[in-house]
């Protein structure tokens, strides 16, 4: 739930709030604010005073104590410094070094949180590793913000500049990136902010930054020493010199800014306290919070902390809170008198989304599927599944609501698995505790875990589905759905069955697993075909929609499936909507349908148009376990315009299908005019 | 989903945002400030500037076209005004009048924005009828907000000072309240700042408060002019002659204020228009917009305009939407470097949490006994029942996942209903469309829902059926569960019964509706007691948990009650949980009883050591549907801990009744000492 620490302990130590010009710090000047601020500031480990017996820095007694009153009662502010604000519409450069799951997810609390205050066009510089950059990339692309730009510069590239030095922690070496990030970002890049993952804004990033511009002269004139004294010289020969007296452990990159700075004390100027709150036991942190009503940033780098006790750990877990589980849709908003560019993806969707006609019956279902959901791909952990010709991914989706199916989907299929949980930024933080409180799942590290973050009041299960089954990465895919459990040996049997028909290769064809249902909560599953058939015979089990549709399955012949010892081939018919095993590279399921029904029927019919052979496996079998009915089940039932909206979204695909396919499309058309069409 | 607009076109100009010293204004020399915004303000009808044919403020070029550019870069500030902040931790005074359902959740958002940014304490005074009181004070008892200061008035004993003007609208009569606000607010109170229910905050309203310290010289002398003057004379002169000329309609209080202002211009000070931006019409609120980088409060007033097109219309929405789902318990939080006083009742459980033991494994359950949820309660109009003395209101619980259930239950049971649900913020909102977007919801006054607020881990059964429970208005309640469908006689069917069994004066009873299940989602439901048996004996309906935990409710006696032609008598035993109809005043259900297990069993027993009759009604009966396992169930199921957490409640529970109850509950030990006891 709480960020976890860093794995080192002198983390605690590293706002990493690196005001950077070139990589360059305030001047001398404010050491007097920082001292009297008796504040952590930017390198606390070597800068901060010590503390004398009384717990009161030295020098610092007039100023802590009695603050300068001011009678027309101005004395709120508990900062020296005046608070100017950059130029308006002033690009802020923000640069974060971020690598794997865990840190990924951190960045996006970070980015919330600087989001929620900004009032200026922003630019982050994310020096990301594969996974990271997976993740992101896709993320930015579909939240789609106004005025953010983001760049990203390869870690992997970094790293032999780093990686001489020992270090203990895979992390670690990403945090020694810090020291050569001014020569990866780009020379024409004058300054930027570096934040640490763990850091949560309370407040606008614009007055960090105008701590630049109020100093401009000071900064440049220190940039220019700095350059004279060669920094990157600097801090190799200090990492060298230190690697010789360590006890030959490692060397974390705060401990190579401390001894950088401890030589060359010039360089550096602390940030006011207030920009670096951390939860540590230092007595500091708790004299700059109690002291100063405005708090800036927090740097979650204490986790045992979070556990409160301390009554202001909780405005800290609040703070974070807030901005872990806010709505990340709500940050896509256009900065007032300031030029928002948006993505022209983004651009041109705002004009479509104009275009539609507020008083259309079916508004609520065009703006839903033109709607373009955030994606966070891989929320946890995952392990790609190596590559194997005749391996085959289970692609599902789920909501809240059916999180009880996964450990037994974990139990039956122990094959890779691409999930994709349609989820409010709020769930998406109750299914990580699901997981984490999970022995099975946490267990597995072939199942991948996307979340399609929630909009709109339909349910666009069609995208949601798209999500998973874009990021399956075996050939292979079985497309099922949530609530059925697979026979225990289907993982081995797909793939022994796709390896024999010579798949990919010979033919192109849709494996068809025949499906069946229970309505008993609490279900001894066959372990067997012949047990499935007792089970249907004692009446245990049904053919799936049995009672309520029958006609969706009923192409896949049962009577046959019986009997059979080999895989068979069923024609398409109307309404055919089994569950299939397809090649990765098989049609999308169609976006346009959203909230209940054709959503599978459509795909179905997209393999047929494209000459699938469905082909049914004499020894697979789903069953589904019986749940609540979904609320647009209940919508589609009691309404008459969710009805008509769907039937006109059928007509306008099955116009497609025969614009695409021509001639060959108009079976579905004939077919669908029969009578007993729905 | 976005709020109301006002009933009175004339509303779109009126940000209440008064600044009341004693209920005055700032003088008139802001004038140029004012002027120079082309502002909003505060009295805009009357005082914004007429706007030529240019489209711009007349005076208000120069200042407007060529703001003086800081070559330091610091012109971002839109406002002409310094902005010094009020004393630090001075107590900030916030006036808001509220009446009925709908403004009482409006409030809740407002409050919500204003605690977020906030650091100084904060006492609201609140202008309530009896329903918004009922409610708020619920809400603010159970928010436990440090430093948070709430006291109530009387709306009903303002009503004769203003229901002399003619009005349309009951709610117009609650904004003419705004009119008399300085006799009804204490005479100590010096200055208040009083805000519409639909303003959303974007800024520490400290800021505003500080326009009262920043003049303070100005304003008193203003103070002294008006109290010479004398406002309540003035304003009531001035309505009575606008009532002379106007044709016969209605006068709000908007009206009311422009019609003095304009006789007396030198009261009033509008504020910077960043402080009432406006979504209407006017080419003002947006050149405000425009221009400020920084908006301060936003004023829902044209409702017309939430629906997008205009880009900006995007920020404010996403501002309010931020605040509408924002989870309240997250400012349950203390300010920094003030003191933060709580309530006794939160002071003392931080206390008690604080010995908790995190080291004890049962530490979750513990935690989530002692939480206090957030209870808001008739979170929709509700109609309480007349009163009857033999009526009865059916009693239960629910989260999101069950909303399904609503209007089958609605349909089965037309008598009074009391429902809590278990949501986050969020849901609430969601919960909300969801009734506005069913008919049969919609329809019904007699169904009272309640949220109580999500926090922590565990399900707080017990807590939710409570609350309930409490809001149960009828002599009698029906405790059901909310997967249950009573017999569609059934309301009819209890009344009747308890007024012929004399249930209240005779004995003290408690009435068993049998309870069936069926496993079928698409269900017949029997219109019978007859229907019933035969469903019984066909196998499509069963005894409730007759597969899974049949001792639950065998004591019902089943076999008798086929044959029942009138009430009889069961014993109490081990495990037993019936449905009940009791006297709304019955003992609670035990709050230490969190997640799954033994919820309902220990209020029976409760009964029972009680002494009440279990009464078995022969033509009663209420059929379980069937729904997804819960995520509790799962955990007890696969947890150890779990279970044995479980064990030790019971184990203390039982003990309770033997300390409460005596030797007489020495049974229910000895009975759970039974080897098959679970």
């Amino acid at each position: 739930m709480l960020p976890r620490g860093r794995p080192r302990a002198l983390g605690a130590a590293a706002l990493l709030l690196l005001l950077l010009l070139g990589f360059l710090l305030f001047g001398g000047d404010l050491e007097c604010a920082r001292r009297a601020r008796g504040g952590a500031g930017f390198f606390p480990c070597a800068l901060a005073p010590r503390i004398p017996q009384d717990g009161r820095p030295r020098g610092a007694a007039a100023l802590d104590r009695d603050p300068p009153t001011d009678p027309g009662g101005h004395n709120r502010s508990d900062c020296v410094l005046p608070r100017p604000l950059p130029p308006r519409c002033e690009l802020l450069h923000v640069a974060i070094v971020c690598a794997g799951h865990h840190t990924s997810r951190d960045v996006v609390t970070l980015v919330k949180s600087l989001l929620f205050y900004r009032k200026n066009p922003l630019h982050l510089h994310l020096v990301a590793d594969a996974v990271a950059r997976n993740i992101l990339e896709t993320l930015f692309h579909t939240w789609m913000l106004p005025a953010v730009r983001v760049s990203f510069y390869d870690a992997n590239e970094l790293k032999p500049q780093v990686s001489w030095i020992p270090n203990k922690h895979y992390s670690g070496l990403y945090g020694l990136m810090k020291l050569v990030l001014p020569g990866a970002l780009p020379p024409d890049l004058a300054r930027v902010i570096v934040l640490d993952t763990d850091v949560t804004f309370a407040s606008d990033i614009a007055e960090l930054w105008a701590l630049f511009a109020h100093f401009s002269g000071v900064i440049l004139l220190w940039l220019d020493r700095l350059r004279l004294a060669g920094w990157e010289q600097m801090w190799k020969l200090t990492a060298t010199q230190e690697l010789l007296t360590l006890p030959a452990t490692s060397l974390a990159d705060q401990d190579i800014f401390n001894a950088v700075i401890k030589g060359h004390p010039a360089l550096v100027q602390s940030l006011p306290c207030v920009w670096n709150v951390q939860l540590s036991d230092h007595t500091l942190a708790e004299r700059c919070y109690l002291e100063a009503a405005d708090i800036k940033a927090i740097h979650w780098n204490s986790p045992k902390k979070l556990r409160v006790k301390n009554k202001h750990a909780e405005f800290f877990r609040n703070l974070y809170l807030t901005f872990l589980e806010y709505d990340g849709n709500l940050l896509r908003r256009e900065l007032f008198g300031c030029p928002s560019p948006r993505p022209p993806e983004a651009e041109q969707l705002q004009q479509t989304l104009a275009q539609l006609n507020e008083e259309d019956a079916c508004f609520e279902f065009r703006q839903q599927q033109l709607t373009v959901h955030r994606v966070h791909i891989t929320f946890l952990p995952h392990e790609p599944p190596p590559p194997r010709p005749h391996d085959v991914t289970l692609v599902a989706q789920l909501s809240m609501d059916r999180l009880q199916m996964l450990e037994a989907l974990c139990r039956h299929w122990p094959g890779p698995m691409s999930l994709a949980l349609y989820l409010t930024d709020a769930e998406a933080q109750q299914f990580l505790r699901f997981v984490e409180a999970s022995e099975v799942l946490s267990a597995r590290q072939n199942v991948a875990y996307h979340v399609v973050y929630r909009e709109g009041p339909l349910y666009p299960i069609n995208q949601i589905r798209n999500v998973a089954l874009a990021q399956a990465l075996t050939p292979y895919v079985f497309l099922s759905d949530i609530d059925f459990l697979p026979a225990y040996s289907l993982y081995d049997y797909l793939r022994a069955s796709i390896e024999q028909l010579e798949l990919g290769s010979r033919r192109k064809a849709a494996l068809v697993v025949p499906a069946f249902e229970t309505l008993h909560y609490q279900f001894s599953f066959p372990t067997s075909k012949a047990e499935l058939l007792a089970l249907l015979d004692a009446g245990s089990v049904y053919t799936f929609r049995y009672h309520e549709w029958p006609r969706g399955h009923a192409p896949t012949d049962y009577a046959r499936w019986r009997e059979a010892q080999a895989p068979y081939r069923v024609q398409w018919a109307v309404d055919y909507e089994p569950y299939v095993v397809v090649p990765r590279d098989c049609p999308r399921y169609d976006p346009r349908f959203v909230g209940f029904g054709w959503n599978k029927v459509a795909h179905i019919m997209e393999l047929d148009a494209q000459e699938y052979e469905f082909l049914v496996l004499p020894e697979a079998f789903t069953i589904h376990l019986p749940h609540t009915p979904s609320l647009d089940i209940s919508r589609f039932r009691s309404s008459t315009t969710y009805r008509d909206c769907l039937q006109a979204l059928k007509d306008e695909f099955l116009q497609d299908l025969s614009r695409h396919y021509g001639a060959a499309a108009l079976k579905y058309l004939t077919a669908l005019q029969q009578p007993e069409a729905p």
